[in-house]
């Protein structure tokens, strides 16, 4: 079959790197670069490493915040490298919380699957609070970088699945960014404008030290 | 207070543009440009323009291929123009599929909200097949511009939340480009090595001329 | 001349439309996009739309951070726009503060011109602190989204000139996201952990509400 | 001489490592990322890099398709890594066809060197065709990730040489997809609505199995 | 047929703006912005905006380089508006050349079409010069932004196709951006070290003025 | 405390790989790709690789154009790898003068800290100038790719500090690209209409070869 011949000889003119067009599964390993991590091998590559189980099961909850962010990152999973999205699923027990963050490298889309939820934005140089009571199957999304939060709306556990624009999205949340290092309670006062007694408070909360 | 004259002046001097660094609802009336559509002035944008209530209800499934596409796409969903993402839900019925098809701008991520269901999709230069049964909370990555499917692998109802990494990523249907408009039959079987009995039973099905 | 004729019919090949390769100097009024504003017509534009000279005075200081943001950002500075940069002057008085903040869209380097400034900026996932005081002619950067602040550190005014890596990299000011705006104590203490008498006192500082 | 000394030293404060802003010439052998493959050290790169040999003859069209594409990606023609394009020439006997096939991560333009060819690209929402037959000097462009083929149109032997707007395009011929792999046919035909009979017969020829 | 009413209203859903996945023909006239033109409104585009037909004859060389550059950019060709991509036709009578020049915003591919040429382009930081006699089928790349020159090596007309990575890829021919505008003869000399005789030479022959 | 080993847990899940959303600073001696260097391992990260003092002190100008660049590029601050930008101080001695260059990956924006600066830029397509005397604390533009200079315009030193948008933006001097390698008169003469005196005077000033 001429045919034949030539699909199995066009293939053998592109299998043999590890780069393609396709695809870049991470090799978490090696040497990243500003565009993600190199690829693996697409000959090593099977259907696993485009498939992530780790959403199904609910986060553990029994923390302060009464919350968990379980993610599909591309550091969990890395047949999101080079993509251009990743994903990750939040619990909230009744009265969890997501607090105030900002993802520094991505937009976020939330979908609720189950429960209720509040979440908010706040657009940057006008201050503007976007915020939204969300039902089961309801949709918002967070533009990049802007400061946002997801609380518990209702009395039973809330369900969110999100994705984001970037395998590699980033995750900074004020409090721990702020009470959860060793910056020095006068810098940081000097430039939050917070009372001593509330950043020495949350401090001790967070392991802060300094 | 002087501090809160400072925030004020500051909130004025970007506030009156109808671009902002934040987001970019679209105006889909007026002229789109290859970044996207135009925005609407910020000071008319409320929370509701992030806000999508679509996905909330199941699709229509009684069709001939027992499945919906819900897109939340920008079109559907303004407020995504310009933040490199959007969704849609996947209902598919026992026997609901979603034809092989590709989305020519945007890798896609998968979530199983509901049921089992058998996703794959084929590799460009090498033509290999990546499938995989899904079941509740896995999530599967489908790469940009590759084809792919969906198909309902038990006998419930399956659901799916997918994210795609553009807010416009196409939606091109194998079936529906080859048999659901006036492509000749002649070109149309010289392209693809069909069989014109079959290219004029699925033109029939589909809706196609010529 | 034949090579004159030449170089006169080239340029007209491209000089009657309001898009260049050049440049795009931007319409404010226009109705932007998610790559930036709209261009006005090259042969409207000036050398006078790439030249800015509101960097050249310091700003007003005397208000409750002691210190001054002078952005050259698109909206003040249209030529910047679609170039991927932008420029501002910091000027900080004996006791002055640039507040802990974010730019959404950019990454950020700091030229001191005068004086000495304390600088620093907060990883994301690990919380890790950077921070080091700058004398003059020391640069520092500050990857994109990340919180940083910069504080004096001398007994002198402190200039620095500062750039970005896009022409409208959007300034988001914690306190000012979190206390100038209605956005209600409740959520805002339930996303933040802060004290409700913090939270008060820090809203009647700056104008916030609910 | 003074300008010397300091053109001599400007080159060696650039000359000393791997990526340079001019180019990036691609190690195949070594990892690749989602931008392309790690640089060769500039040191080494000759002008014979970036000169590419291999479309000056015709490629061999006795085979099923009449037809040959000879591509000149980064994977053959290592000094178009990073540049944003790459070429490939078409040759199509009389009775020739490029058939249906897609670019993932490429927009296409193809020049008409000699000959006639009949091509055409499919949208995707909207399911329209465009096609229409090239003389010799005519340009046809394909927007990234459509449907699209090529056919001789004349009775003579056509070439084309076509550029893509990356240096990766990928190529997913939909035929080879769908008919040169192991995807079981029940799944094949359930997603594509083709019968049983047409599945196998074209597997056959392109030696598909499952 | 259900299948068919479930085609027809997907696209329905998707046809009925101006912006779309697929393509964005340019309205010149329209305001332009940083990623290109406006899109004209798909229903209004036909296979034609596709198709470009201004390549298929050679341009006038009856002129003082003996050479023609005839372009495919997004002014002449709206169609590749967004694409990443555009072409041009270069035409050498046998002393001709295209002189030293850059394209601001684009690398360029070269394919001869017929005669022989010799092309080459210098490195930035190092000033390496990489030239080569191409004949007809060699290909050659030029990076992004560098100096670059063609010249016909035999005795006969030459013709070139060249590719570009961009739509609207500029083009800085040196000696008219020196020599052919009101650039003051004193500034010139001082940023180029030319002799005062040279520039006024050329500046008689490009038209400059100053 | 709960919300602490929250806070750890989390810093966990994203610290122990050589790539992160937030920086990558530039492995030099590594193999570099299209979109930089290889990142250092985060932990080995420290503020001092986010800060660079070498603009602190003046360039030597006692040289032959009478000015100095001092870059703070990639390969000198390897801290802005993959961070969009980068920077550099000028020097110019009262007679001193940055000869016409381009950037071929970058924009650029200029400050004048000191004296006064005569600047311009060349259009492409319409060769038209854009050229002012700046003034302390002035900013001007200059577009990616365009050809430009810098000449002092007082009978005191001046300085300017420059950023760019690229890590690492290139720097082709046109003298240098003629005149200061081994680039074949004849070739330099036909490409650029130059009088063979007037290249052979000026390879000797620079070193040039052929």
């Amino acid at each position: 079959m001429k045919m034949l011949q030539f699909a199995v000889l066009f293939a053998l003119l592109f299998s043999s790197s590890s780069h393609a067009a396709d695809f870049c599964v991470a090799k978490l390993k090696g040497a990243g670069s500003p565009a993600g991590y190199a690829c693996r091998m697409p000959s090593k590559v099977t259907v696993d490493d485009f498939v992530f189980t780790g959403l199904g099961v609910a986060g553990n909850t029994t923390n302060i915040i009464s919350a968990a962010v379980t993610p599909a990152f591309v550091q969990q999973f890395p047949g999101v490298n080079g993509l251009g999205l990743s994903m990750a699923r939040l619990d909230l027990a009744p009265a969890g919380v997501i607090p105030m963050h900002t993802h520094p490298g991505a937009s976020e889309i939330l979908f609720v699957v189950q429960g209720k939820i509040t979440a908010g934005f706040i657009s940057s140089s006008a201050n503007t609070v976007y915020v939204k009571t969300l039902k089961k199957g309801d949709v918002m999304v967070f533009p990049r970088g802007l400061l946002h939060f997801q609380i518990n709306a209702a009395g039973i556990q809330a369900i969110a699945v999100v994705s984001f624009s970037d395998p590699d999205p980033g995750l900074q949340i004020t409090d721990f960014a702020f009470f959860a290092n060793d910056l020095s309670s006068e810098l940081l006062e000097k430039s939050t404008f917070l009372d001593d007694a509330q950043v020495k408070k949350l401090k001790k909360v967070l392991g802060g030290t300094g």
